[in-house]
């Protein structure tokens, strides 16, 4: 087995072209191209005549590759290659990530995993290595969530977290729901994608941190993909003239919720400290209102997100805030409304993909580090269904959702070798 | 001379029509008319039709009572009253307030105290009251700032603090000057009404707290008018993902803005402890950037709001700010940049323009507290060039700067009872 590994990575590692590669990044960079001072980026929201261009794009390259297209009914996008030597029947390999981008994103968030993919299946045919199972290549719908949803829509459908139904009808700001966006642009296709089908799934994507910067390291392998629980908190308080209202008479929401932000700081270094690093807790977002200089403000709204590889800690930080809403209502007499609308569970990476990938790194001779990834991934989702593993590429500088996000094309050829390496492996019996 | 107040008192006292002044706001209230659950509100920003309404109502009002009307160049108007026993060369006895509004503010603040102004003159005149100085009758121009300034801005041309042309070229946020605005609708005069000349200058205004209707007091008898500071803060951190950044390499603005605002407050509770309940501090205006849930805050701006009748209280206030940032930057590694762009001394009200009010409110047996305003108001300007008295009526709960704004008629007679005793009372040498 080791041997068989040794002969498809190199195999793998001399097709692998950097170039292709590259070609199919910048060309899908142009679909809403978006040029700054910073740098090179995109606006590729669902539905858009700028996600049409890329998804057209994108399926020609796969059929020019020789792979079977089809699109599911929320738009997901599946190229399925079955090498010669393999049996159809067999679950297949998937690998993949996404095409759309938040407003003004970089090029290479979700492209980087899509066309890897391809690039994987297209050295691995060159190469002319007998595998014994069929190869996915996947672009998601909306894994950004700037229009629709939250995020990571498409796979939430493909890995039966939502129906089919609920997703078309989603709507965005203007009314307009998902199947009527995907029908504008002839991506409503049928059926469901369905990951459960898989016998495993590998995503690589732009790490969006410095870790593999700082360490030199060619590539990451995740161990662990973040759960996240987003919390909604609004405070009450009383808006009064800032001239008029003396300050023992006030009910000042800007005051408590100031008390608040710090509180979900301290309670997050202090689970850090007993939990280690991977715990993290923000206050993003505050309106404040009236807001205006000469008002004592009368209600805050803040966006809290927690997010932790193990639930435990990010429960423990949100006891801290709801213990905080309550002495800010006895001691400081505001109103307070808790909600928790987005909870996403932690998710572990198989042991079985990271082995595979641990392998086709070391075949390469690539320097790789371990780490979990902080962001929300398609993989998560995934992972709840079947095998999963995600690899990450080294970002410039951590920069990401900009259009200043960098990865260099030497770093995304490498990454894409180790990817192909592992598909190779997961699809030989 | 007391039997002469006396005498001048309960003339007019019996001639003010509650009827009278009534009609004359709630006609006022009619311009720019803004109907709520919560009650009867009015936006009238400087320069718009409603303005231009309000305004020509004004002068009609002012013309039926026989006054002489003439409007500056900065659209200040002043409706003249010459006794028959006055000398028309002696320097006149003022009194008024403004009719422009904050956006959806109430029907009482500045018309009470322009219309009482008036009916203090029709009921003088009616008394057939000896005087021997003319009474001068005012609408200063945006008292409120909603449009071209950040307020006072008719008195502070009059009381010189601001040339005409200055104020001429003051830019709305779509780049229209104050002259081409009032060129618009007819109120762009001439010459520069200097307040400088009056003999003194008194205004009735709505309180906009609750001191008197909890004390019960029919008027409050203004001591001083706070001065202002304001500062503009703002604070640099990195905008970074909210996942992927762990929290010691985070530089969160907002968690040191958090900071800031407790400090304002802990700042201002220290300086009442020592100097009182005049001193009030405010954060009431936070922007955080990119203010998004899943990214750690990269920029924070406030506006902070000092108010006191001293300078001292609010320059111990504007140091502890100044600290604080010192102690941000060293501590949380944050930039910070700091303005006063604001600055407004505090004024205190001359003796014989409240001893004139004193009188007034005993010979007419209505009850009175001494109290400061915590707004500003035109009276601060015009206490920099004449002797000046302030009066407040009631306000129900103290709402002001909304359609819940709201006094009684009979307070607003009692209030312009004691106004019509006191401008006598000055105008009498």
């Amino acid at each position: 087995m080791e041997g068989w590994v040794m002969s498809v990575a190199e195999g793998a590692y001399q097709r692998v072209s950097k170039d292709r590669l590259r070609e199919d990044i910048t060309e899908t960079g142009k679909f809403g191209e978006v040029v700054t001072e910073q740098g090179h980026g995109r606006t590729v929201l669902t539905g858009t005549e700028a996600n049409r261009q890329a998804r057209e794009y994108f399926i020609d390259r796969l059929e020019a590759a020789g792979l079977d297209v089809r699109v599911d009914a929320v738009g997901n996008i599946v190229g399925r290659w079955v090498p010669e030597s393999a049996d159809p029947t067999a679950p297949a390999i998937a690998c993949g990530s996404h095409i759309d981008s938040v407003p003004e994103g970089g090029i290479f968030d979700g492209v980087l995993g899509v066309y890897s993919g391809l690039e994987a299946v297209r050295a691995l045919q060159e190469a002319g290595i007998e595998l014994d199972r069929p190869i996915e290549v996947v672009c998601f719908t909306e894994e950004e969530g700037a229009r629709f949803s939250n995020g990571v829509l498409g796979s939430s459908v493909a890995s039966d977290q939502r129906s089919v139904e609920e997703a078309l009808e989603l709507e965005d700001d203007d009314g307009v729901t998902l199947e009527s966006a995907l029908d504008d642009i002839g991506f409503r296709g049928s059926g469901r994608l369905d990951a459960s089908e898989w016998d495993s799934w590998l995503e690589l994507h732009v790490e969006q941190g410095e870790r593999l910067q700082d360490a030199g390291a060619a590539v990451g392998i995740v161990s662990a993909i973040t759960g996240t629980i987003r919390c909604s908190v609004e405070i009450q308080g009383e808006a009064d003239h800032s001239g008029c209202t003396a300050m023992a008479d006030r009910t000042d929401a800007l005051t408590a919720a100031s008390e608040l932000v710090l509180e979900v700081e301290s309670a997050t270094k202090d689970v850090v400290a007993k939990n280690g690093e991977t715990v993290v807790g923000t206050v993003g977002k505050l309106d404040v209102s009236p807001n205006a200089i000469n008002v004592v403000p009368g209600r805050a709204e803040l966006g809290i997100d927690i997010r932790d590889i193990q639930y435990g800690p990010m429960e423990e930080i949100v006891g801290r805030v709801q213990d905080c809403l309550s002495e800010l209502e006895a001691e400081r007499g505001v109103g307070t409304t808790f909600e928790r609308p987005y909870d996403i569970a932690p998710s572990k990476m198989s042991d079985r993909c990271n082995a595979a990938l641990q392998k086709a790194v070391s075949t390469i001779g690539a320097s790789a580090l371990d780490l979990h990834s902080g962001a929300g991934h398609d993989t998560m989702h995934i992972a709840s269904v079947t095998d999963t593993g995600m690899l990450f590429a080294p970002s410039h500088g951590g920069f990401s959702h900009s259009p200043r996000e960098w990865t260099d094309w030497d770093s995304c050829a490498t990454a894409t070798r180790v990817l192909a390496a592992g598909l190779a492996d997961l699809a030989h019996d």
